[in-house]
């Protein structure tokens, strides 16, 4: 057996978990969103500002991935919701194993969000299906507006884009406007959100766009049976 | 065969070329460094700014690593030295068989420095070895100063480390005392010099650390066999 077999099959028993898992998902209504993004991309500071900013009785939950340390778990627990760290230990990606091992309880208790912050890393971990509603790629304006062009395959499998750290324009030599038409131009059905996490800058367009997608996954969950016995 | 012998083989293979180029590169005295980093630490822009300051005369050359895109080659032919782009086609690291394929007549040519710019990466070109005299990882300050500890495989085998885009200091919540004591923390040996390629700081000090290794190689590919003559 090569190794491009080897890899395919690893990829299929990923694919074949992540289907587990994104049935249980649905089973409970949940909506999983995969952050993926550069190491310094911002992925810990975008999901502080966001917890920071969800109504307290919103069931929400983290899972955060990293090769070693258990810095981003200890930095997003101090908003009172539930986070499990995920230490890959050398992996330079999530799969669908360590998500399904790290969530079973959460979702038998139910949870209507859960965010899952993937080891940084633009390339390896857009092979690895997750079981997510829907893959969120988050690009820094510290980076280079022709990261969608190098990168294509994260920017192709992405619902939405994050311009995160625009408050860094006026200090770096990146053009804005590129990078929305290089996104564009590999994924023309993809939503950009621009944010910073210092100013705050994005942010109400972001929980709105998250209320939505979770609002309607919570719906999908439970058929509305009784659509028809009101016609 | 599982996955794991798979990837010792792949690994095994790959030493077996790396050690044939770096035969063959200390054969003509020529100092290959291997640079490492996330997309948007400003790989290109170090590079770029370092041909900028070459000596014309300098017989040195760039193979750069992207999995799509001829952009940073372009970028980087504009000072005179000779540059071909690698194109991994989806890799996420480059290997000792891609480099040596793409540099074989220049070590014919004879050159003194080989300049390897890897795929914006921080984890997986970690464990290829190139046939290089030394990795260079590049940290921006736009990252974050825990980089060294979450990703602690590329910075232990980093001979320097370039921490780049010092000119956003001030605009950036990035404690760099904290980033260099993380570095040396996972490895107490490594060099440090400290750039920002908008304002030309440490460049000087760059620009020394390769003159000096580059005549310790060139000096190296010619065994001294006077030196015993002469005592």
């Amino acid at each position: 057996m090569n190794r491009v077999t080897i890899e395919k099959n690893v990829l299929s028993e990923n694919d074949r978990i992540a289907q587990r898992l994104r049935d249980a998902l649905t089973g409970t209504g949940t909506l999983a969103l995969n952050f993926i993004g550069s190491p310094g991309a911002g992925k810990t500071a975008f999901l502080e500002k966001t917890l920071e900013r969800l109504p307290a009785h919103t069931r929400a939950a983290v899972v955060t991935g990293d090769l070693q340390t258990q810095n981003d778990a200890i930095r997003l627990q101090r908003y009172g919701f539930p986070v499990r760290q995920i230490t890959t230990v050398g992996a330079c990606h999530l799969d669908a194993r360590m998500v399904e091992n790290h969530i079973t309880d959460w979702l038998e208790e139910g949870i209507e969000i859960l965010f899952i912050e993937n080891v940084g890393n633009l390339v390896c971990p857009t092979s690895y299906d997750l079981g997510e509603d829907a893959k969120i790629v988050i690009l820094s304006c510290a980076e280079g507006e022709d990261k969608p062009l190098k990168y294509p395959g994260i920017f192709r499998k992405s619902e939405l884009m994050i311009l995160n750290k625009t408050d860094l324009l006026p200090y770096v030599p990146f053009q804005s406007e590129a990078a929305l038409t290089n996104a564009r131009s590999v994924n023309p059905n993809i939503e950009i959100i621009q944010t910073s996490c210092i100013t705050g800058a994005g942010f109400d367009q972001w929980m709105s766009w998250l209320d939505r997608r979770a609002a309607r996954k919570k719906a999908s969950a439970r058929p509305l049976a009784g659509a028809n016995v009101s016609s």
